[in-house]
């Protein structure tokens, strides 16, 4: 017999009852049913009962086991009893009555509980991550991420693409964050940095003739830690394609990432038609550039029926360049106690409030309430009904004023709508390409334009449209938003060196300038570049979706805590000081 | 029609004839056959003959394309003659006669060129990458290693493992070699390090209860530049299983290697029994510790021909403690001029020479010849015969002393003797495990106990062999070599703390040295650890010997250089005074 185990603790059935079997696995639970000591044993794949009793020579020995003590038995098949048997269990026909038995791995006093539902804090479950993993729910995240990935592996390389790894080690690839540095020995004083993304390397590969590339990538930021974000190491499915236009992206994209809801997403449905938003639309109906489109609600623009109305603030508004009224439609959400609680969240959130008029039920039939609908009269109230599409029952919150300033808490409150009113369908994965995505943006202080997304996107209408305003100038670039969360981002990239230079030089870039910091890819655009474009998914977003948790460390076998430690294996540590010797560093000594 | 491409260029054949279709790819070569202009047009795929003259719109301008220039052309598919037909190119039935095309992305003057096999400097190749990558072997090379990845994950899937990733900006994790350090902006003066291997993560995810784990992990060591290393980041695949014995690893990784090799062998044999061979007997048979065996030549101890006879410098180091006499077989080497060569070939490795003897036609039938056997004389020099099992036209070899001393010139000796006569088959995959590699070495002269291996490692025995002489104690630990090369490498671990630290004990590591060091696995071996064990197989090394190259940089996609430079991308390169000050860095001036 095999020196550990002839099964796994979720293989026997009542067809091996009689069979003498091993059996490795943890003490998940232990009941002693005086004198009968009943064992749960686990292991990876499932649990098994086994139990002993005085006739068995391991009894003594046994009754000292303790939980998650790794344990090896010998024993014989039983079948349990029609009243005992668990359906629950795949091996919940029969128990393994003990006749011998080993200790493989002793355990200490647990400061965290495999069995049971017990919460423990963050910083207990990263320091004995090796415990807090072996809980059912690590157990199945790990396991989903690890399925995703290889899923996504599969279906890319069905789609025509080939995965080929880029340095780790190499150039700062200069993507809005911050690098992270490794000095070098052999050149003490230099550094190496490790990539924010492979983005340069893949439009290199696409330089060099590969066609189709794809990578589950590691990328590195250091950034500032945040609940839904990696302090250190995060992975994207990174792609990119040659002789491609935005469409042939998004049409190689969609399958993959369909699949990939459809086979992970525990049967909530996955939205086939992922429509194609513009940025611009984005914010006027959604108030964000990742929209949740399982909500249904759509704002819209209801300025005309407040211009020159009696309700002075939001006519006084408009009188101001820029100025916008928008409507959120809440269907469903005609009552003055929901109203109030909106008005008041839009407080909260920093605004003055939400002006609304509800529609309810009156003295002839439906009447519109609210202090708005007063002061606009029934005649301007009723345009509004009819351009909402909204009844009895429902209602509308606007909000004024430049977009910029109360966008995003109108996309908020449409959110918070959309969830209180039950709209938004939460057994299902809405999709949205956001596309159209301006290339500049003005910084409203010092007037100065600046890119407004990724400076290697391709400007659409190409050299002629960089001739015109800059802020009207659109790039192929595009996200795709899945449930409220950026998921992927991407462009067509700019790969005519002569569009680059002038497309930098609006931003105020100099050519050197150009060459010193992306040089890699500038030099290699002037031997024959060909058109390319691709994407990069989140991988740890996309899980985190699937197994369905807003926390990152969820998904992530052995993440840093949020002051970017590792509280098992202690790092960041000190270095020796003949390592910073050899580095030709010294370390400030900090106040 | 699409923007770039109806067809790639791999893609047409005479079934296509008379269409109207839309190809990109790069011009890969052009001839002019006065007035009538063919280019072969190159992509990933493949390359299609295309040709125009001066009845097309396209020639005036399709005259200044040059090689490797990026274009777009619309064509009509014609059938070539058929004497013209070139079956060596799947396009080779047709060409397309040019209407109309599109310059996509022109090329400077070439400082490589792609057609044609023209040598390069290597510099020259790694700055100018991207037109390096597009040359034939080139693409080859990184399809290759692509598909073998890809081979390697599925056959694992299939062996029922999970690839988990380990995390890449961690804690030191002390393997040997010189750990890559990423300072800390959040913690000033404190570094994170690159993993040198996943060795403790995927012991601890063996602690966490996954059962199986692989992965294609980066591994990172700041090591000196080889041409067979890379001097940053190198690939392995890793993998490591619970409740198994040495032989279950073998008979898990062997189907997996034995099906890569088959499946890109190109044809090579794939040798189906791997021996197992201790380290002892690998010293003795081979000389080394990753024996060739393709070549059958075996060496063997001849001391006791030796001892008392008359070659008095053989039966002189006899007489000194821990000396031998081993001889290496030569079948087909019979032949002064051979056995002279080898001799000389021994002295440039720095040793007295290599005695010998040969066996030839004499006057009563077969003689032996070679001063060595007149000094021993006919009957020991016929008992060495029989030994060896030699015959007319073979030799002998001979080197004396303490092994030690001469055996790595001996295993030398064995490939070119190999090699020379024509022993080795190359056109073969031979492999050998070699195993029980002792755990402890004396270092000769401080007499001090080291660890000759890995210290994780399971001491064949366990606590009970550790209590006698350190030096007779054997490893659970297992290398496999592969025509020579050592292509993997692995062990059952310790996973008691107990046998832990006792280990390190005999080593001169005090428990306190070991906790510090080793602290996130030991404290996890102290709750319920399983016995596992596992290996890491060299991706970079196993394509090579499949691309039949010796250079590393020809199966790695953006290799530095052997300065660990990337002259392409500017790596390493000197840091901003803000990045120091941020990481509470200084770099101090060198001389």
């Amino acid at each position: 017999m095999h020196a550990y185990r002839s099964h796994t603790c979720a293989d026997l059935t009542a067809a091996n009852v009689g069979e003498t079997v091993r059996l490795s696995g943890w003490v998940h639970r232990v009941r002693d049913h005086g004198g009968v000591l009943f064992i749960d044993l686990r292991d990876h794949f499932g649990v098994t009962q086994v139990l002993c009793d005085g006739d068995s020579a391991a009894f003594a020995e046994l009754e000292k086991v303790r939980s998650e003590w790794c344990i090896r038995i010998d024993g014989t098949v039983k079948a349990r009893d029609p009243e005992l048997i668990n359906p629950k269990l795949a091996t919940g026909e029969i128990e393994v009555y003990v006749r011998e038995f080993e200790v493989l791995g002793k355990a200490e006093e647990l400061p965290l509980m495999v069995f049971g539902d017990q919460e423990y804090p963050e910083e207990t479950r990263l320091r004995y991550r090796y415990l807090d993993l072996r809980r059912e729910a690590m157990q199945r995240n790990m396991t989903l991420r690890s399925d995703v990935v290889a899923s996504m592996r599969r279906r890319m390389w069905d789609s025509g693409f080939r995965e080929y790894q880029t340095p780790i080690i190499t150039a700062s690839s200069p993507e809005g964050a911050r690098d992270f540095l490794v000095p070098s020995r052999l050149h003490p004083g230099k550094f190496y940095a490790l990539p924010q993304a492979p983005q340069q390397f893949k439009q290199l590969i696409m330089v060099s003739g590969f066609d189709r590339y794809f990578q589950i990538a590691p990328c590195f930021r250091d950034e500032d830690p945040r609940a839904d974000r990696s302090p250190t190491d995060f992975y994207q499915l990174d792609l990119e394609m040659s002789f491609v236009t935005q469409q042939d992206v998004f049409d190689t994209i969609q399958p993959v990432l369909t699949g990939i809801f459809e086979e992970f997403g525990n049967g909530r449905k996955v939205d086939k038609v992922w429509p194609q938003i513009s940025y611009k639309d984005a914010a006027l109906w959604y108030g964000t550039d990742k929209p949740d489109m399982r909500n249904p609600i759509k704002m819209q623009d209801c300025s005309e029926h407040f211009r020159g109305s009696g309700f002075a603030i939001f006519a006084k508004l408009l009188e101001q360049e820029g100025t916008q009224i928008r409507a959120i439609p809440a269907p469903g959400g005609g009552s003055r106690k929901f109203c109030d609680r909106m008005n008041a969240f839009a407080q909260k959130e920093g605004l003055p409030g939400m002006g609304y008029i509800f529609w309810r039920e009156g003295e002839d039939g439906m009447e519109a309430a609210g202090p708005l609908a007063k002061n606009i009269g029934p005649e301007r109230t009723e345009a509004i009904r009819l351009q909402l599409g909204l009844g009895k029952g429902d209602a509308a919150f606007f909000l004024g004023g430049k977009p910029k300033t109360f966008e995003k808490v109108a996309g908020k409150a449409r959110d918070v709508i959309g969830e209180e009113l039950e709209l938004t369908d939460k057994s299902r994965f809405a999709f949205a390409w956001v596309v159209d995505f301006p290339i500049y943006e003005k910084d409203e202080e010092t007037g100065k334009i600046d890119f407004e997304h990724n400076p290697f996107s391709m400007p659409q209408g190409g050299m002629k449209a960089l001739e015109g305003d800059p802020l009207e100038v659109l790039g192929y670039q595009y996200d795709l938003a899945c449930n409220g969360y950026e998921i992927l981002s991407g462009a067509i990239r700019n790969h005519k060196p002569e569009i680059m230079f002038k497309a930098f030089e609006i931003a105020g870039y100099g050519e050197a300038e150009v060459r010193r910091r992306f040089g890699g890819m500038v030099n290699a655009f002037h031997y024959g570049a060909p058109p390319h474009g691709g994407c990069a998914a989140g991988i740890d977003r996309i899980v985190m979706l699937l197994a369905d948790t807003v926390n990152i460390r969820e998904v992530i076998m052995f993440p840093m805590n949020q002051r970017a430690e590792d509280l098992m294996m202690q790092a960041p540590s000190d270095p020796t000081s003949d390592q910073l010797m050899e580095l030709g560093l010294r370390v400030i000594p900090q106040e």
